[in-house]
C-alpha cells in the first residue's frame, strides 16, 4: 500500500460517490483540525473558476483546516451564481465540521460553464462529514479524478534534525495540463510545523520547478490549485537554512513524484517524456526552449511512434522566441545517445535509440553550451487516445 | 481549370518526379526571364535550412529571376554540405536556363537532418529545364507538395487605372504550420511592374495577415518561404496610393485563399476553423488570443467532434499571457450564435450549434468589448489522422 496524505499524523481525508459524476467518486474532503500553516498556488488563467477565487480570499486572510474537492464540474464560468455555490459549500462543510466557514477551501474539477449540482453537493457533504473524521487518504485521491486513468500519491520522509520530517500529497489531472501554474490539482501535507508564509514560499519555490515544468496539452486550467497543510507534529527548525533546504528537497521529491505521475497519466499517453535542456543563457531560455520541444505535437507523435526523428526537436528548439542560441553548438541526445552535434547530424546507432524510445519512459537531452541554464520539463507522448477522450468529453 | 501563376503573362513554370520521394512529383522551377521586382519573406526558426541562408542571402543583392523548389527533403540541418549543396542546385539551374547562378533561388521542403540526393537532383534539373520554358503551373503545384492532399492555387485580377493587374500564388504547406513566419512554401506572380522594394513591403504586410495567422499544430517550419515575382507587363502607378491599395488587396485575396487552403488541408484535418477576435486592446493583443484559441489541442478536439464546448475557449482565452482582458466583458459565439456574454453563460440552441460545427467551415468570434483591436486566424481541427501521418512519417 502507497503512503499518502492520511498517514501523517492529525490528516483526515475521505470520498465517495455523490452522483455529480454518475456512478464514480466524485467528492472529497481533506481536514488537518490542528493546522498551524497553509499555504496555496494558483492558475494564472485569466477566467479563474469559482472555487479558484473563493479559496484565494479565503486563504489571504484566514488559516484554513479543511477543503473540499469535487469533480465532474469545474465551477468556472459560472458568474454569480457559481461564487454562491462555492460558499455554500464551505458553510455547509463548515457546519458539519464545527469549524468557522473561513475555515474552508474549496476546490473543483470537470467541465466548464454548468453550475454546480448543489442538491447533490449539499447531500453529498451530509454523507462525507457527518461520521467520524477518517485516514481514507487512497478515497480522497480517488474521488478527485477526473480522466486520470490511477490516482495519484506521494510520500518523502527524512530525519531533520532529531525528528522525521514527513511530506505527503496526493495530486489529480490527465488533460488541460500545461505550464504557467499549477496546472492541476494538487494537496500537500506536512508533519513539520512551518507557518503560512513560510509553506507558501517554499511551496511556489518547489511548484515552479515540479507542476509548472509539466504539459500534456498545452493548456493551462481555469481550476488549477495546489495546496499544502502542515500538521505541527513537529517543531522544524526554520531558521536553520540547512534544516530548510532539506525539507525543501522533501517537498521537491513529494511534488516532482506527483508531476511526473500527472505526465505520465496524460490523457491518451503511452509514454512519460522528460526534456532536459543544459547549458542555456539563463534558466528561462531553458525552460522556454524545454517547453516548446516537449509542446511539440510532431516531438509528441514521432515520439509516439518510437521514431528517431531529432529534425522535429532541432525546429522545436529553433522556433522558441526570445531566446539566446548558438545553432552551430547545439547537441541532442534520446537516453544518452548523441544525434546531433554542433548543429549538424552525427550517425548513430538508429536500432538503439528506437529501442530506448519504446520504453514507457523517454529522456531527451538538449545541450546549447553557452551558459549554466537549465531545467527539465515532462510530458507525455500524443496520440489517438488523447483524440478519442476529447472528442467525445462532454 | 483554376487560374495559376502561369496565367500571368511571362512567368514559366513546371514540375517531373526526380526520385527524391519515390514515385511522386518532387521537383518544380519558376522562372521570370524579365522580372522587374522580386520579394521573400522567411522563417523566423533559428535553425534556418541552407535553402533559406542560401536564399535571403541571394536576394539581399541580386534580382532573383527564377526559383528551384524540391520536395521530400528540406536541406535542413545539414550543416555545411548542405549550404554546398544549395548553391550547387542553383548553379546548375542557372547553367541550363542560361541565366547567373545569383539569378536562381532555391526552397526545399521534406524530412530535416538529411542530405540532399544530389544525383537525384542534377539528373531531375536536366530533364526538367532543359526543353523550351513551358506554363505548367499545375505540375508546378503538385510538385511541391508533402503531406498536401490537394495542390493549391490562387488566383485575383482588378482593374487598377487602365490596366488589368493580375496576382497569383501556389503555396504547399500542411503540418509544422505555425504562426511567426511564412510557415509554408509560397509563390507569388504579378503582371505589375512593382520594384523588389516596393514588393517586398507588400508582401511582408500581407503575409502579417494571412500566412502568418494560419496554425495547424504551432511547430514552425525552419524552411518557410513566400517569393513573389513581378513581370512588369503593364506599368503600376507605384506613386498613387490608391492604386497601391487595390494591389495590396488583391495580393490580400491570394495570400488569404492560399493561407485558408493550407489550413483546410492541415495534416488530418477534416475541418476549416477561423477564429476571430473582435475589439481588443489591440491587434496583437487580438492576434494572441486568436492563436491561444486556435492552438489548443481541446477546442480542436471539441470541433472535430462538433462539440460545442465553449469551457476550452474560455480556458483558452484566459491562459493567454500579457493581454488586456475583462473575464466579466467577454462574448464568444459560434457562426453568429452566442453562447456566452459578458463572461457568463447564456442558454442557446444546442442543436442548432452542434449543426454549425457539422459544417466544414466552423467560425468562432470572441469580442471583448476594450477597444478596436481585432485579428482572424485560420487553422484545422486535430483529429486521428494527424497522429497516424505524423507517428509513421519517417
Amino acid at each position: 500500500m502507497m503512503k499518502t496524505i492520511t498517514d501523517i499524523y492529525g490528516v483526515y481525508a475521505d470520498g465517495i460517490a455523490a452522483g455529480i459524476k454518475p456512478g464514480k467518486p466524485d467528492l472529497a474532503y481533506i481536514y488537518v483540525p490542528k493546522v498551524v500553516g497553509a499555504a496555496g498556488v494558483f492558475t494564472t488563467n485569466r477566467f479563474q473558476a469559482a472555487c479558484v477565487q473563493y479559496t484565494r480570499k479565503v486563504m489571504k486572510r484566514h488559516l484554513v483546516k479543511a477543503v473540499i474537492i469535487n469533480a465532474g464540474n469545474a465551477n468556472a464560468a459560472t458568474g454569480d451564481l457559481g461564487m454562491k455555490n462555492a460558499r455554500l459549500t464551505a458553510q455547509k462543510a463548515a457546519t458539519l465540521l464545527g469549524i468557522l466557514p473561513t475555515e474552508v477551501a474549496v476546490a473543483s474539477t470537470g467541465i466548464i460553464g454548468v453550475q454546480l449540482p448543489m442538491d447533490k453537493m449539499e447531500s453529498g457533504l451530509d454523507r462525507l462529514l457527518s461520521g467520524p473524521p477518517t485516514h481514507n487518504g487512497e478515497a480522497a485521491a480517488t474521488a478527485i479524478m477526473t480522466t486520470d486513468l490511477v490516482p495519484k500519491h506521494a510520500f518523502a520522509e527524512a530525519k531533520i534534525g532529531k525528528k522525521i520530517f514527513q511530506v505527503a500529497g496526493i495530486a489529480k489531472g490527465s488533460g488541460m495540463i500545461a505550464p504557467n501554474m499549477a496546472t492541476m490539482l494538487g494537496f500537500i501535507t506536512t508533519n513539520a510545523t512551518l507557518d503560512s508564509p513560510t509553506l507558501t514560499r517554499v511551496l511556489k519555490e518547489v511548484v515552479a520547478d515540479t507542476f509548472n515544468q509539466i504539459s500534456v496539452d498545452t493548456d493551462t486550467s481555469t481550476n488549477d490549485m495546489v495546496l499544502a497543510f502542515a500538521t505541527g507534529e513537529h517543531q522544524f527548525p526554520e531558521t536553520d537554512k540547512a534544516a530548510m533546504a532539506q525539507f525543501k528537497s522533501l517537498l521537491y521529491d513529494v511534488c516532482c513524484d506527483l508531476a511526473k505521475a500527472i505526465a505520465r497519466d496524460g490523457e491518451g499517453a503511452t509514454k512519460l517524456i522528460e526534456v532536459e535542456v543544459v547549458r542555456a543563457a539563463t534558466r528561462s531560455d531553458a525552460t522556454a526552449i524545454a517547453h516548446s520541444v516537449m509542446n511539440s505535437p510532431l516531438v509528441k507523435t514521432a515520439i509516439h511512434g518510437a521514431d528517431p526523428n531529432w529534425g522535429r526537436i532541432v525546429a522545436a528548439i529553433g522556433k522558441t522566441q526570445n531566446v539566446k542560441l548558438n545553432p552551430e553548438k547545439v547537441d541532442i541526445s534520446f537516453g544518452g545517445i548523441e544525434v546531433f552535434k554542433n548543429g549538424s547530424p552525427v550517425s548513430f546507432d538508429r536500432a538503439a535509440v528506437v529501442a530506448l524510445l519504446k520504453h514507457p519512459d523517454v529522456f531527451i537531452q538538449i545541450d546549447l553550451k553557452l551558459a549554466t541554464g537549465s531545467a527539465k520539463v515532462w510530458g507525455c507522448d500524443l496520440t489517438k487516445g488523447y483524440i478519442d477522450i476529447n472528442t467525445e468529453y462532454s
